[in-house]
């Protein structure tokens, strides 16, 4: 077995998955059916709770046949305090950890018997992750849509965060389709998450005029801006900027989000009706540079089981 | 033979060369002497002759035993009027032309019996440089140190743009070693350039401080920003931005460049003293993000005979 072959076989063992995909939590687009569908795929589904709603995650939760089957996904730095125990009664696979320390949270995850998957978009940050015990890394590259660091792309990053910690690493960011798999896991990944690929599916929770968007986007036509923080709140701490399919908001305000504050109040009126009319030439849809390669509304199910599944040994 | 084998064969034969491995056009620090290095070890190495002061490019091209074995690199936008014509003279193998339209300048380039190699960090780019006459098409992403288009990296990009062309695709940013190979040719591309890795070698032309600079920055401590043009100039079109190591200067003025406009006298003034100094808290270093992979300075045969050499047919 090649060095890349344990490496995928070992992320399967830990994870106990049949294929090296991970659906993304994205908040509020990644509910319990997404999530189910992708493991049942043979992948990890993970609902993204955001915040950490208990009120959402409970609704999503029933649309999930087995929740230990899936896990659930927090942001860290602005989640409720009791989060990760509102999310740990839901008895998850794992917890999945985005943007903010979490080595505080990973005994209480461990406790309750679930993995701790943690998300880093720095060397510096997957090494504590990994010293605090995190089980997983997801290294997620500026590719990726949604929130994240900006700054560091996944062919720089995985091959030095491989080499700077032992814990299986799984790539995200930018990656729709096998050939960012396998190109993941030469750079020294494990397997590979995916959000605007499974955001494009029939479970993911947004309207169809959202999901047809992704499909028209070509890669070139996303951006990353702190355009729709200001917009929707709250702003995020400054080393974040979230990656979305570019708009008339982003294209006058992305580089100058400062100057929204003198308008702000009429900006997001006009936000309300944009969402309500599902205006896509204005409304946020959060996107990765992967975008380019959907070119179809499917099945969460198509998305994953286009991916290899993991031999079993012996 | 595989699909990812055929592309870099063909690679092979477009270029004439036995590994796929082009050392980057670095503006004044890649010289006739690390061309010829990287040429001689079996890749295809380029001087970069930046706007094209023929001077300059004369000098270097005393240090090549074989004009036709190297290749030149110019900057589009911003070159001098007879800069390809200059570069021509030397009979070189090929021309790379980045940062702008190549096509007015890939008749000139074929009929001089060179090839054109056209540098792109868009998806649109790409294809218009396939349809304008390119032989191989360089896709930069965002992860790459010097100028570059910010906001795509190769993950997303390459394989689009493999979708999208039908010209050899050589990937460039953040790759170090042959891991960043297997990656990129798994997305689609047939090679790999190679800048910071080769910047970090005997034969490249800086000071040694620069040079063990490099081999002490890790991936995390890089930035792309304006402030270094702002400092030298020219100002490149919006589109363009620089990957370098972090400095005391991009610390301050990294995303408010126009604020330098006040003190930007006195920031010059101090810019000669930093240079003369060697002064590399202050000093631009251009790097990528695969900076952190580069643990020594070496001679650049050692940096591209790490790479395989490409199976010779039959």
């Amino acid at each position: 077995m090649s060095d890349r072959e344990a490496r995928i076989q070992r992320l399967g063992e830990v994870l106990g998955i049949h294929r090296p995909v991970l659906c993304a939590p994205m908040a509020r687009i990644a509910g319990g059916r997404l999530a189910a569908a992708v493991s049942s795929a043979g992948g990890l589904g993970f609902l993204g709770a955001g915040y950490g709603d208990p009120g959402w995650l409970g609704e999503e939760m029933t649309h999930v046949p087995d929740s230990s089957a899936v896990g659930i996904g927090l942001i860290t730095w602005h989640m409720a305090p009791t989060a990760v125990r509102d999310a740990l009664v839901h008895q998850p696979k794992a917890i999945w950890l985005s943007f903010g320390d979490p080595a505080p949270h990973i005994p209480e995850i461990h406790e309750a018997g679930a993995l701790a998957v943690c998300q880093v978009g720095r060397v510096a940050e997957a090494v504590a992750a990994a010293d605090a015990g995190a089980d997983v890394v997801v290294v997620q590259g500026s590719e990726a849509g949604g929130h994240g660091r900006a700054g560091r792309a996944l062919f720089g990053l995985v091959p030095e965060v491989a080499d700077a910690v032992d814990v299986p690493i799984v790539a995200a960011g930018g990656i729709s389709e096998p050939r960012g798999l396998r190109a993941a896991t030469e750079l020294g990944a494990a397997g590979v998450a995916l959000g605007t690929a499974l955001y494009a599916t029939d479970e993911a929770l947004d309207v169809e005029e959202a999901k047809r968007h992704l499909v028209a986007t070509d890669g070139d036509s996303t951006v990353q801006s702190r355009v729709y923080d200001h917009v929707r709140g709250p702003l995020w701490p400054d080393e974040y900027v979230g990656r979305s399919v570019a708009t008339e908001l982003t294209n006058t305000w992305a580089g100058r989000e400062d100057s929204m504050a003198a308008d702000l109040d009429g900006i997001r009126d006009r936000y309300v009706e944009d969402v309500a009319q599902a205006n896509m030439e204005r409304r946020v849809v959060w996107a990765g540079e992967g975008v380019g390669a959907i070119d179809a509304i499917v099945p969460a199910s198509s998305v994953v089981e286009a991916f290899p599944a993991i031999p079993s040994i012996g």
